[in-house]
């Protein structure tokens, strides 16, 4: 007779490390068990640590952000056998919630150090920065930025099936070409398998060597199932429409988000979180031959903060960079030219420069392309407390 | 007594060639002379011929794409002198209208051949497509892509004063890098001055030829005046700052688009149409400073077609070609696999993948930078005639 | 080959007295006779004199307002045959544009005189008043409001086509029982047909007679075929879906709004002007049982200005009167106090009680009915020229 | 160090009677005892019965809906004491967040008998229906009106502060003269205090009996203090802005709605649930006179589900009734008229007159006052399973 209570298919413990609890992993690898069971059609609610299982606490200063241990993350929950999912079905996910724990209603938006992470204008900006946002329902607002608040568009940052072995196979054989072909040596253009601090789930210990060994990092997203794909509305009432490619799916999820602002640009851009997503899972068989679909498709809710589009402001970059070097068609150039452009802007409002790095990271901006493939940023209108900017 | 009639501050005419109208020019070069004065706060009436100057016609072959004649583009409208306008000042521009000409309710999408001005997906798609766009009111449908039907948000893809000397100096210097430092043989990086087909409006001779040898191309945008900018939400009530580098500012606007996706990806890929365009202008003085401004800032105006979040469905990129491999935070490289990734779902309804390229270039579609500098397009839903797609 | 250039179907003379114009009437009557043919899919211009027939001048008196003579209102343009429209069809109207004249870019708001027309409010506001708006492209402003700009959503007010003779026979029934079951005396409940000033358009002498007897007034709005609909979201991209009651259906239009509230309160309340309207006609054959109609069906365009709920302030009336007195479950009670609410609370922004009345006519103020039928009014912010108020 | 875990200020049993629990009341008193103490800018999460405490059971038949004991509702959690709150302030509550039980994931819409309840179109659909909705996220769907899925816009259907006892002996004057006036027999104008089933809370046995002779019953709202206001929009992110009578403000809250159409014309007419509402209580010192206030204004959130105003068919309503009779001005005969056309228009997808008269009291349809006081409803789309209606 209808809808019954929504099962909690994986609790975490937020006093526990990360990496004594099974429910949890790090590395993208075929091989890591199951640690539940979800039926075809049920609605469950799956909870979260934050991406870097705590490390980042609520306090004035960024030395946690500085030295964060990147090894560790992200600490994903999963994964999960989908009941009847087969290599070639697509898993639709519908995110039906998604909220911060009750008792700890609070994020982190942070800037890594150049040396330890880095991020989109860490060239300008080395040194690492952080901003702690109190949540209040759907709004919030950080002592770290003043008057500055915001309704959020609350999201996972990753959600994704397990890969197959070939399919991690290829993902280790072309980023390893691309890091053997890097000639900059301060520049990580992407992070091989590493051994240390790979958390394998509650795999034995052949496997967790295996893991250790081929499991591929968090970072980047992938185009063959989505996973880290930090798309800011995918928030309540959004569907995932996710390839598979294991037997069961091996669903994971993680590094919720209360906002994120289009590119993430300081890349722990976000508003962190831990938390609960509520999600509903239904197996639509033989589904990436029926959708001719080779990466994940999104459909965004109806719900949105709206605003209208009045109430934008827009700057454009070009592929001309800060020395007056032209490119061709540089799409990442005139983005990056774009930011700059907001940040003298928003100066004017007694900002520093860090917090409209981090404020544009983690509010919900849009950014576009532009005809040309030039690249224009829409910024939007940031509500403050007494008004608006 | 309240605002009078409108002037109308240029007029063009469809039936002569453009090389012929003294109103017009296809080059920036500060000598240019203002075929006009618009007084500060005033509104006119500025006629515009669409960018190639009449070079494409309302029938059902490409062939006129394929031949495009592109010394010659863009023709633009003006330059004007706006009264009190100094180096350092800011023009703010207020978007009033814009129109077809009601005797041409027509325009057209077109896809250039590869080896004569390419497109963002040339190597797939090398040959030369069009499609003609009637105008119902806001609405647009086309006989070469039946059963599709949308409004448009019309707008100029082109506006901006003219460069000092020494902005054009630096135009020509950095652009020259890049031509000289390429090694692709059949790549066009960027287009130096040509004289051929030149055209400098009501210059005198030794102008005429100064133009030019100096005179910058219209393509790409400038991040020093705007230019180029192609900026698809541009439409009734938006306003435009722009950087005045030149005594009397030596406004100038074209290219009239009826629509156009962000990215404009197949490069004549707006819905191109010649047509009316109605100015405000106003002088804000000493205004780059005020503004702390390198870069013109646009403000859109509060209309536009509205769907909601849920109407659009996303399909989103990565750094990965099409030949598996991988690349380093490469926004152009993840864009054009979303571009990918449309026309393979598109396909299910019976379009071919040139139409949808076209398509893609011209309807409203949203192109965003995605978490990471990867990146998603989110893809606007296209009404049909008989409901939606 | 495409859409041909738009023919005008009617041309208006700003110059002339509306009574000696052929195209024009004011009256609602099946023998008045066509004044143009319109093809079916055709798509024409039409002309309109403001509904007052040009009596508001631009000034700073009401006493044109306060002594306008009512017996001439509405001058509607028409009545065009449609081709091959049959009673019992449905005539498709699509809204293509809507635009002031070129030559007349202004309009009037205005507060009748509780004793020559009245209004929502004309108890508490008895005495006469009148703002001029000057448009700029899609914004109007008023120097009798000083600093409220806002974005008009221009739409005409009256459309339809004419009665049969049995239509026309039960509107002169059911007014007239109104009418005689009136016993406030100097209460208008109903408009009965009037010699005075009325115009039959080109009617022979003995129609003249007729119409001038029977025809009915342009006021109310009747179920049976629009008319004065007043709704205003019905802008560019509309569609109106109007039963036909007479061969060739007989369509008039008039009363052009640059913008008007939910409600428009006081009677003359939107911001009335002359111009053109571009439409096209469809006929939808045997479209009324197909449909099964009894009265138009409208479908807003999907262009607006779009501002976000978080933009609009909401006030609530209930069914007490001023006097506290309670009434039972009255919507018209509940909605004039949601009026006085307002105008309270808008005081503080320095504006006269007679300067909120006139803004809350004509600017897209939304008015709701809230649940159990009691009644919310949803106030607009409304954009002033240094921001917002 | 920031926000803490938020406190539940009441929590109601869903297995116990609503008579027995010492934290709900049915009246409307300055008298009742405060169930607890909310600190000025504290942030608490109550838990609310549904309306009628319980009545309503999650089955296939109407008979609890029509044998309902109206005697009884509604059942509201509180009155709470708000620290500092004088009258004459203005007491500020954000709703930041409103959730069914999660272990009760359903809700209703009823349509109560004519004899028993009744509602807006009670004359032509006498008889009591029932319809259970699922909730799934933010979405809901019904096995009573199959193919019909929207997303809700979840809020309180009422809040508000205790009046004082000279604000209730007014609302006990001007409803016992309407009352007295009354002279249709069967039409309940009114509903006066009742002893029977009247619940003060955790009163002591004298103050139960003044309250069961004196308290107001929760129908209608009333403008002194907002009470039933039935505003759909009211959702997570709103404020509202209420008048304090008595002090500490005695606040109230209940009557949760997971959605509701404008009107909710079928009186038991929103998605009626339990659940918790999290609020956040600001005092405004002298609030009422600073704000010039007489009645509750409230700030809808910026979050809403979004559709365009293409989306939307509007029909529309005039002050004639289905018998043919003409009224003046009648806003509350052309709401019914247009909520008649509405039912006539959705017969064509295969639903029952109740089924429709259910959907329109609901789902989220707007009403619009439309120009000259006439009535225009725009009735919201509405998604269904395989697309859209």
């Amino acid at each position: 007779m209808g809808i019954k209570g929504i099962r909690t298919a994986l609790k975490v413990d937020l006093d526990k490390p990360a990496q004594e609890q099974q429910g949890l992993h790090n590395r993208w690898h075929p091989d890591i068990p199951a640690c539940g069971k979800i039926a075809n059609n049920e609605v469950v609610k799956i909870e979260c640590l934050d991406w870097t299982g705590g490390q980042i606490k609520n306090n004035d200063s960024a030395d946690d952000v500085k030295n964060v241990d990147l090894t560790q993350i992200h600490y994903l929950s999963g994964p999960f056998d989908i009941e009847t999912a087969e290599p070639g079905d697509v898993l639709l996910v519908e995110i039906q919630d998604v909220q911060p724990f009750q008792e700890q209603p609070w994020g982190f938006t942070g800037i890594f150090d150049r040396h330890n992470g880095g991020g989109f204008l860490d060239e300008l900006y080395p040194k690492a920065a952080k901003a702690i946002w109190d949540f209040e329902g759907i709004f919030c607002s950080s002592r770290h930025i003043p008057h500055v608040r915001f309704a959020g568009l609350i999201h996972p940052g990753i959600l994704g099936c397990a890969p197959s072995a070939e399919v991690l196979a290829e993902w280790n054989r072309r980023e390893g070409e691309l890091i053997a072909a890097n000639t900059v040596a301060e520049r990580i253009v992407a992070q091989p398998p590493n051994p240390q601090n790979s958390h394998a789930g509650s795999s034995p210990e052949d496997i967790k060597a295996r893991v250790a060994k081929e499991g591929a990092r968090t970072i980047p997203g992938r185009p063959e199932h989505g996973g880290n794909c930090d798309i800011k509305n995918l928030s309540r009432g959004s569907k995932v429409y996710l390839p598979v490619h294991v037997p069961g799916a091996k669903f994971s999820v993680g590094d919720l988000h209360f906002s994120q602002g289009d590119g993430e640009i300081s890349f722990c851009g976000a508003i962190e979180m831990a938390g609960v997503i509520t999600l509903k899972f239904t197996v639509i068989k033989n589904g990436m031959a029926k959708l001719n679909m080779k990466s994940p498709i999104f459909h965004a809710g109806p719900v949105e903060p709206q605003f209208g589009p009045g109430r934008y402001l827009t700057f454009e970059g070009f592929s001309v960079d800060e020395t007056g070097k032209q490119h061709y068609l540089d799409a990442t150039v005139a983005y990056r030219q774009t930011c700059l452009r907001v940040i003298e802007y928003l100066r004017r409002y007694g900002y520093s420069d860090y917090q409209i790095y981090l404020l544009l990271s983690c509010a919900p901006v849009q950014g576009h392309i532009a005809g040309n493939c030039g690249h224009s940023q829409r910024v939007h209108d940031i509500g403050c407390s007494d008004g608006y900017l």
